[in-house]
C-alpha cells in the first residue's frame, strides 16, 4: 500500500489541530508528517500520532526538500498566496483558505457533490470552500438534484471558532469579565467594561453582523463567498442571499434556510430526500423537542437539518435550520475527505 | 391636572422592573402606585420612587379596592387569563402577554403605528405586541406606507430576558459553570456538564430555534405570533416567514430581515423613510464598521436598523439587520406609550 508524506500549514492552529485530530481517526496511509507554521512558532513542538513533532518553519523550498505529497494548508489567506505555489510544484496543495477558491483552474470541491473535479486541478492546488458554505451545499444539493432550486435566503449563526483559537479565547475571556462585573452590579453597561478582541465589537452577549470585511455594495465577503462558491461547487446560478452573524457560541455554525423550488413540494418527499443525504442527519421530531444545536453538533463530521415546515403562504417555499462543526464538517474533515479522494482514485 | 392610580401585575419581573423605571423617568402623572405579584411574592417589599413599596398579592377585587385607572399586567399568559377581565371592569388593562392579543375585540397597538385604535377598545382591554413583533414592525410600517411590501422573511436572534428574569439568571450560571470546566479541561464535552434550566436545551454557547410551544404545523408559537400580529397591527396580509432563534445574549433581540416590495425601489430612499421614522435610528456606515448590535442596543428605546442593502440577484429585495431592547421597546416602552397616549387623549 502507498503511503504519503503530509505537511499541514497552520498545524497549531484551530483547523491544523482538527486536521491531526482527523488524520489520526482515519486509516489515513501517513509515511511521514511535518507540520509546519510561521517564524514564530518554529521549533516548538506539537502532539500528533501519539508522538511529539517539531514544528519547520513554512518556506518555499521545504515542500521539495521534505517530499511532501499532500500539502494542507489553513494559515490564513496571505500564507497561500505567499507559498501555495511553490508547494503545489511537488505536493498537492488543499487549501483551507479563500485566496484560491474562485480561480477557475482551481476546484473549489466538497466532496459529497463534485469530487470529480478532485482530478480536474492543473495547478495541483484544490481548495476547500468556506465553512458555511460547505455545510449549506449539503443541504441544497440533493434538494436541487430532487426539486430544481429556484433561489435561498439564509442567516447565519457563526460560531466564533470561525475565526480560530484567537475567536475562542477572546470570546471566554471578555465573558469572564462580563460575569464578574454583573456579579458586582446586575444593571452595569456592558460596553463600558467590555473592550472588543478578536471582532470588531465585544462578542460576549452580542450578536455582529459583520463577518470578514465589508464591500462596496453593503454586502460582507462571507456573504458573498455563500453565493459564489455556492454557484461554483453545484454549478448553479439561482438567485442567493445571504445575512452573517457572529453569535457568542463556541464551535459549530447554525444556518436558517428558506428555499424556494421550482415547483410545489411535498414535505414527506423532502424528508426522504434529505435523510439519504451523504453526511446528512434529519433531526426534527418538534413533538420530543429534537432539532439541530450548535452544541450537540459540536466534534461531529454530520451536518444536521431540523425545523423542516413549508411557507405558510408559498407552498413552492420550505424552511429549515442546519447546524454543522465548522471546524470539521466546514474545514477539517472537508479537506480530508478531498485526500482521501484523491489517493483512492489517483 | 388629572392624576392616575397605576398597578403593575408582574412588577418584580424582567419587564415589571423596566415598567418602573420607566415610569420613573417619564412625567407620568401617578397619584398612586401599586405593585402586585402571585402570592409568593405577596409581602415582599419593592423599590420605585424612591421608596419601598410592599407588593400585594394579584386578586379579582383588588383593581377595584385600590381604585387602580390603569394596570399594567406583565406576569405571564394565565395571569391575564385569569384576572385582567375583572380588572378591566374598572381599570383600563394594558397586557403585555398573548392571551389577548388576537382577540378582535381587543386591540393590540404600536402606537407609532396604530395608536387610534387605544380608544376602540370595548373590554377595556388594550394588548401590547410580543417583542420581536414590535420592532419588526417599527421598521415594516415605515417602508410598507412608502414602497408597498410584498412579502417578508425574518430570522431572529433573540436574547434570553424575552425568558425573564429566569432566562437572564440561567444563562449566567451555565457560562459560569461551563468556562469552569472549560478552564480545566479546554476540549470537555459542554452537553455533559451544562444542565437545561430556563430553555429546552443549555443556552451557554448554543443557539436554539425553538421559542414558545410548537404548533402541528411545525411552527412555533412565536413564529406565528410574528406573522399574526404583524397582520393586526399593520391591517396588512402579505406573506411573512419566521425562523425564532434563541440565542445566548442577556438582552435586546435582532432580527435579520429580507423584504420583498411590490416594485423596484431607491435604496436612497430607503434611508429616508427610516430616517423619518418614528423611534428608528439608522445606524448603518460598513466603512466605519457602524451597523446595530444587541450590546448597544440594549438600555435605550429606539429600533436600531442598518446591514441595508439591495439583493444581488432581486431589485424589488432589500436586506437589513435590525435590534432592539426587547424589554424596552419590546415590552415596557410601548405599554407605557399606550398609556401616555391614552391618558393625554381620553
Amino acid at each position: 500500500m502507498k503511503t504519503y508524506n503530509i505537511a499541514i500549514v497552520g498545524a497549531s492552529g484551530a483547523v491544523g489541530q482538527e486536521l491531526i485530530k482527523g488524520l489520526e481517526n482515519s486509516s489515513f496511509p501517513i509515511k511521514k508528517f511535518v507540520p509546519l507554521a510561521s517564524v514564530r512558532s518554529a521549533g516548538k513542538k506539537i502532539k500528533a500520532f501519539n508522538k511529539d513533532y517539531e514544528i519547520l518553519e513554512t518556506m518555499h523550498e521545504v515542500f521539495e526538500k521534505e517530499k511532501i505529497d499532500i500539502a494542507f494548508f489553513s494559515a490564513g489567506g496571505s500564507v497561500s498566496e505567499e507559498f501555495a505555489t511553490s508547494a503545489s510544484k511537488t505536493s498537492l496543495v488543499i487549501d483551507n483558505t479563500s485566496f484560491f477558491r474562485l480561480d477557475k483552474k482551481v476546484p473549489l470541491v466538497v466532496p459529497e457533490i463534485n469530487a470529480k473535479e478532485i482530478f480536474n486541478a492543473p495547478l495541483n492546488i484544490i481548495a476547500n470552500p468556506n465553512c458555511s458554505t460547505i455545510q449549506m451545499t449539503q443541504i441544497l444539493n440533493p434538494l436541487h438534484l430532487h426539486f430544481k432550486i429556484k433561489s435561498v435566503v439564509v442567516s447565519t449563526y457563526q460560531a466564533v471558532s470561525g475565526a480560530g483559537n484567537k475567536g475562542i479565547e477572546s470570546l471566554k475571556r471578555e465573558l469572564k469579565t462580563a460575569l464578574e462585573c454583573l456579579e458586582k452590579d446586575p444593571t452595569i453597561d456592558l460596553n463600558q467594561v467590555l473592550q472588543a478582541e478578536a471582532f470588531a465589537y465585544p462578542i460576549a452577549f452580542n450578536a455582529i453582523a459583520h463577518i470578514d470585511a465589508f464591500k462596496e455594495n453593503g454586502y460582507t465577503k462571507e456573504e458573498l463567498k455563500m453565493v459564489h462558491e455556492t454557484h461554483k461547487i453545484m454549478g448553479v446560478d439561482f438567485p442567493i442571499s445571504a445575512t452573517c452573524v457572529r453569535v457568542p457560541v463556541l464551535r459549530s455554525h447554525s444556518e436558517s434556510l428558506s428555499i424556494t423550488f421550482e415547483k410545489e413540494f411535498d414535505l414527506k418527499e423532502v424528508y426522504e430526500v434529505l435523510k439519504n443525504a451523504p453526511s446528512v442527519v434529519v433531526c426534527d421530531d418538534p413533538s420530543h423537542n429534537l432539532y439541530p444545536t450548535p452544541l450537540k453538533a459540536s466534534n461531529t463530521d454530520t451536518t444536521f437539518i431540523g425545523r423542516l415546515r413549508k411557507d405558510l403562504f408559498d407552498k413552492k417555499t420550505l424552511h429549515g435550520f442546519c447546524v454543522a462543526d465548522q471546524l470539521r464538517v466546514g474545514a477539517a474533515t472537508n479537506a480530508l475527505k478531498i485526500a482521501l479522494h484523491y489517493i483512492k482514485n489517483a
